[in-house]
């Protein structure tokens, strides 16, 4: 994908609302900086569940929210306070907001200051990484930087390119299974759940994304797979879930590394995996 | 309606097209003047019917085509060229192309040159009236100014607005009849036709839009209608054809002066209106 096509793509998944599309077209432009990646309506967690922003850029963690009037009737204004209280914490990002029910010159005069403030944002950074729109979704990328962390907003296109980051050298387009073994590591398992009901299964994940609940509602299959994970040799996992890309594909998002809660695991309540790591090292396959 | 408003339901009318859509809102964010006025589709005239043309800014009378893929096989280049030299001819504007096939940073820098061009044309102009969103549609504008031309681009919201520009003092927002009378000028009527056919009238204007032809399609009235024009004292009309503004909305536009061409008009091909002036005198009702 070029980086006009994606960026042409996130412009029109927000044309139904015609200020916040005025606004995001303006702030990309105006910022005028093929370096830097955005997103539009990206899902944030919440302590009380999902946010979803309007722009985000996550090398700069930095959001822009357009506020339409009926933000501002009065108990929308505190549940957007509420909502910002929740990103900052959930995330440790930074928030500006462009009020749409002003006139266009105040408008312009706000999303000035916008573009203003993440262009001397990005100057400031000492780790700032151009967006690389082919290399972000590449295996070579992780593998060469020895680690994938939280923070670099990592998904891969398919299942394979995910786990030969591991040592791996998959060659088909697609893993059939839910899972694929650590060929360095024997303790640990490369899992792609689907974390929402989904057939028998009904994984889920906490809001904070420390706890991943996997339950197997197939009351005969149930126990027998917490028999099997609890008796294995398999206690951690390095997460890739299965979500839905900015522009609708399925990817497999980097989550962190889970490790099996046996004391909070039981028959009833599936198995509970927690996170013991934001960051996991990868390999090549020679 | 507010610039923000016109400016943002222009953009949406591109939003299928993602590169047109991309090309439109950059070089109207870093032209980044409120100034000037743009409309995107907008109809030209041509020898051979009509063209859409993609983003046209009317007081500097510049055109932006948006070259997409399917523009640059060989016959649509051909195409495209006869196009361009039509709108040249039918209009005297200047026409500017984007390649939308180039990488972005090529398309950023053609966008660039586009920008820089249209500032220049703006700052060369002795005559460049700033965008009076306003103003345009008001009929005070026009009693101010004395008279109304065709470079004007001169639409009005109602056929009252249009109607008292020629000293009536019409009061209601609408007007019931095809025609309103000239008080200052006794041979001349304020004509709104719709120049397509409709219901029991065919009327078309030539491509040119020197010529009307008038056909009433009822045979037991036409050669009525007919008769009484040519025996009446209204041999000139004062046009403002009924049409969709670049937003969808119905504005009655200004087309010129007609007279009748008595040689021309039968009761087989109705009754044909000649362009005489393209610009008309406008009076207060004072």
């Amino acid at each position: 994908m070029s980086k006009l096509d994606f960026i042409s793509r996130q412009f029109s998944k927000t044309e139904k609302k015609r200020f916040e599309h005025y606004s995001v077209t303006r702030i990309w432009h105006l910022l005028d900086d093929l370096s830097i990646k955005f997103v539009t309506q990206q899902y944030i967690s919440r302590p009380e569940g999902y946010a979803l922003t309007d722009m985000f850029f996550p090398q700069l963690q930095v959001h822009v929210e357009i506020d339409e009037g009926y933000h501002l009737a009065p108990i929308q204004i505190n549940r957007d306070v509420f909502r910002e209280v929740d990103i900052i914490n959930a995330t440790g990002h930074e928030i500006f907001r462009v009020d749409v029910t002003k006139c266009i010159e105040e408008i312009n005069e706000q999303i000035s200051q916008i573009v203003k403030q993440i262009k001397s944002k990005k100057e400031i950074m000492t780790d700032f990484k151009p967006w690389d729109i082919e290399a972000e979704t590449s295996t070579k990328t992780y593998i060469d930087k020895g680690f994938i962390h939280l923070k670099d907003d990592c998904a891969f296109r398919t299942m394979v390119d995910a786990a030969n980051c591991f040592g791996n050298n998959f060659k088909a387009k697609g893993i059939w299974k839910g899972s694929a073994k650590h060929p360095k590591e024997s303790d640990k398992l490369i899992w792609f759940p689907k974390l929402y009901k989904n057939g028998r299964w009904n994984n889920s994940i906490s809001n904070d994304e420390t706890k991943i609940r996997e339950i197997c509602e197939l009351p005969e299959f149930a126990k027998q797979h917490i028999d099997s994970v609890l008796n294995g040799v398999h206690h951690k996992r390095i997460v890739f879930a299965r979500v839905k890309s900015p522009l609708g594909d399925i990817m497999y998002r980097f989550k962190g590394e889970y490790e099996l809660d046996k004391n909070s695991t039981n028959y009833e309540d599936g198995l509970l995996w927690k996170r013991i790591s934001e960051q996991i090292k990868t390999y090549s396959s020679d």
